[in-house]
């Protein structure tokens, strides 16, 4: 069930038979010469919506633009404020909240993300401490390059020059989803620099082409395939057990 | 061009020929009986991509929760406050200033953002005051119904029932773009009642399901096609007349 | 009733027949070659002591420093950010409610003020929203020239050249009412040229003596006396039956 | 000179010989059975008019609400909070300064004020000093009863019960320039009592009238009128001192 | 009792005996040339542990960095904007008054502290005031040197030349305290300037070594341990009065 | 060098031959029935300094209350928001970068510390991200049980029951530190539960005595010793080799 081709009422009606929603968040931001600049907001969209098809879940809208400020000297990046970021968070969680939903799993497509969504869910827990009371929902981090079997399989289809951003994974997903947004360039090096992580101006001078440590030569729509299926049935799984978790009042 | 299907270096060459973007921007709410809850996001992106299929403007991704407090009752709704909407429309325009782009059009799809976009916009203006300098760059906010030529089709389509909320016209246009989500109900009274907005459980009291001044039971897809194609032609004029003005420094 | 020249004592029996309350707002801001940089305060402050003189109603202090950050290349413009102006607005409110206020009209007199006001009030309805309760009060924003009456009796008495900024209208009302402080200049171009409000230096670039689309010659103090007169008299109606209305609990 | 009297062309005139402006800041609340609500923002600005009449000097408008939270039990009270407090006073500070104004002199009238204001200060200062750079303008706080002579004459006029809210000397001083809204009541005990200041709720139970230590029955317009002239006459002196002093660059 | 150097279960037994506890605090900042840049927040760790030795009473972890925005001119000195340390100081605040603890005296080390500590105090109490609730608990800022008798020894032991910053009574404590990390200095003038505080390069050229007014060389280990005697015992005698004044519910 | 016992001349002498220095961070919060309050700053603190005795480095004040909301429900614990904890180490860094400082280490004690700092880093990145300039200045996360070789020895002393929270490797660290504030009790079970993180009392409900997945039974002065010896040499290596990286510009 995708929340936004829902009415309200359809809405009412499935949390009477559940109180979970999976939150599609990622980012975008430059992905190399090949990869597209929704790469990260897009496979969690794409799983999301693959295992949606198929089971009985609720998909919220993407959360589509995240902590990204060391792609803006990269045209296209799009990044907000960890502290811009944390503070919208909360508001997607507590308007969710309200309407009764007590588990909400962000399904996350970027790296650089994980701090400010952790962050946010202690800024949102942290008024329930300081109030001593019981915040009456929980979320739930997870990326899909974390969902069960989906590290193996990558490490199986791209055994060498997977890398950290512009992964041959990640945009063998977005191929599979976009088959006629496939862009092809040479890479030099072929497995790109690998390094810290920190100012626009420094990154883009440590990885010219953007890459980090990955080869993304290697991704094919098949891969993207996959892959897809593989995390979008692990999703599911995921979502169930959160969701069948006792929440202490 | 759609900024999330490019790559980086794709949007580098386009700045070489443009230095405007459009960002459709909307809110994701309850729209009454029948209307989809992303309906305030669907619109302009509908509208905004549809433009992009004949012309060369670029399209960025959709900012797709807004200012929504007062559909809170509604399950679904998803809003920000107006202060964290106001830090995320900032960091989307310095992010997208770094790059170059000095003519940023967003295409609004909810009234209920007006005022939080414009003092976004005025949030990051001030910037360049206090400092007496040039901002290098400029905003400018279009409601999608107020393009050129769409109010007078939409009110020679729906001359009664228009209404503010839920309304025929941009129930219509999701229909027209999701033929596979229209719904049905039987709406009482056939047109809702107005009034003022203000918190939550007012709202749902004042406009118990969703409505305010509508009959959305007159939407048709072709009509949604109509308004679809008209604000399309008319956002390519906006767009290329805004790109086109001088910016003093 | 002038709530500064009040004891506290004497609040807490008005509260006994009434639970609403005017607040004058505005802005200290350039107003042209002639026009006082208090304009925009002083009008809304005249009015509602107009009104306050014939009338039991209650007028807050005024509101005096607005979001006018588009005329700090002139000297003399003092602004608040737009979120500095939100957080002040929503802690008068938060303050009035305290008292048990319910019915918070504000009386505007800038036009760069209105976004702002209505995120402000948004921002305070959503901690009601976010919580699930009835916020227990309600705000109304009006702006002077909006009042019943005054834009038809402005438009009789400029038919040309009222424009938008350092109008003649809200430069009468000032003359009115501060005689021994009328200026004079002469104005080249005699209408001032229209266009977009971006920064401050942009603004001062387009509009080099500060008028925006108004020919201020036509002012005079009577005419400002017949517009001050309206006002107040439509004020008291648009508050009383502001005061009137229920509000659900 | 009176800022929102004058016009911009009038203050570019006065940047000219002076960059020096006296900016009265107050609060809105309580002040015991007999004291006006707006006494403490009444205070400083009668001074500073006052002194206007006879010097050179330029008068901002008035900063009426204040930090008051510990009188919100009281009704008419208005309060900002003290980080609302803080970012409202930097940008009256931050729009002065893009003047050209280098000495802002703040004559407070309101002892819960003093802190948030030097916090403010030192919340611009601070911009510069991570910088590394002059701030090129300063700051000065001074409460009207610090003024030269002002104390002693406070002293003199009310050995006794002069006490540290609604005292008799502020009172006095409205009494003076508002004739019309002297209150008067029975005072029981005859002077206040004295303790600490917290929330409202304690604040109230502790000093049910609202007075801290002070016997106003003390006033008289006459007591207020020498005040005011004291007050005014050293206050034009500060000024000059201040805006004599060399700023390093 | 030291709470960092105890279980949560002492602190859980000591809550059933005393709801008092005490936070040293102060600031990391240049103290002249021979002072150490920990002296502000030393001087308050010091005495409260002193007093911890012969007393049963709760001393909290030092809260180290305060505000000395001023001193940035010169290395070392670690400096919160007051924003930031009013949220800081806030969030102790609440988090000592979840656990039941109801009076929090801050033992206070630095004068540039003291503004935004009380301005920290208000915005605690602030959201009691505007709930129309009370607190629960109260806080009380003392400054080390204004502890009963101290002020009298300090001006006994260096009648001349104590001035307000690199103070010979502060420098003496931490000669007591760490009596391997004496410095010394030749001091030119032996008594250093006094003036205003504002940013740092304007401290730095008006204070070119860093004092404000004092002669150091006077002090000595001695003097130190008389002064940390005084001030523990005084301490200890104004938390119990602290502890015992009844809290209004 | 210990920041807070050297003069500031001591550190700009210091500067002349390094641009590093370790910022001891932790958190303030319950530590099991055994561990002390402070044990997550006091073991940074302490292998800090263990390091410094032999080394030519630059240890800072200890950032001793960190990001520990879950842990509210245990008395003694202090926590920062994350958003009041992003904002005060963006603080420090901003004050420590002013003095020149390039190289800043974090060497951190508490798991849920690291979502925020890491946040916190992006945070003032980002400022000259958008601003396209390079920082001047780069940031490094270290754990203490990252150090190299730590983790192998910790998970050598002990193979079982090491756990995540209330560990015995923290806890041997203290004993070793503090050897008069070693405690003991019963532990039950003896290997505690382990789980998800959420707010304060659900934290409570599933860590009933506050451990998690540790038996701290097992902790020792002499292993502690171990620890903090091999700990203090990693550290040294790393602040090198950081120190030695080349900052682009």
């Amino acid at each position: 069930m995708l929340l936004h081709l829902s009415t309200w009422a359809e809405i009412e009606q499935y949390l009477k038979r559940s109180r979970a929603v999976v939150v599609p968040i990622g980012s975008n931001e430059q992905h190399g010469p090949t990869g597209l600049l929704g790469t990260d907001w897009l496979c969690p969209e794409i799983i999301a919506r693959e295992a949606e098809k198929s089971a009985d879940i609720l998909v919220a809208p993407t959360f589509n633009i995240g902590m990204a400020q060391h792609h803006l000297g990269f045209p296209g990046t799009i990044s907000l404020r960890p502290s811009t970021f944390i503070a919208a968070i909360g508001d997607w969680i507590r308007s969710l909240a309200t309407h009764g939903f007590e588990k909400i799993l962000f399904l996350n497509g970027h790296g650089g993300n994980i701090a400010s969504i952790e962050a946010a869910f202690s800024e949102v827990y942290v008024e329930a401490s300081f109030a001593k009371r019981h915040a009456g929902f929980a979320m739930k981090l997870c990326n899909w390059w974390d969902l069960e079997g989906v590290g193996e399989l990558a490490r199986k289809q791209f055994p060498e020059g997977h890398g950290v951003h512009a992964t041959p994974s990640e945009i063998a997903i977005t191929q599979w989803a976009f088959p006629d947004a496939i862009k092809s360039a040479d890479y030099s090096p072929k497995i790109a620099p690998s390094g810290p992580i920190r100012e626009a101006l420094d990154f883009r001078a440590r990885y010219p082409d953007g890459r980090m440590g990955s080869d993304p030569a290697q991704a094919s729509p098949e891969k993207g395939g996959e892959l897809v299926r593989l995390a979008a049935s692990s999703l599911v799984r995921e979502l169930n057990a959160f969701a069948s978790e006792p929440l202490p009042r």
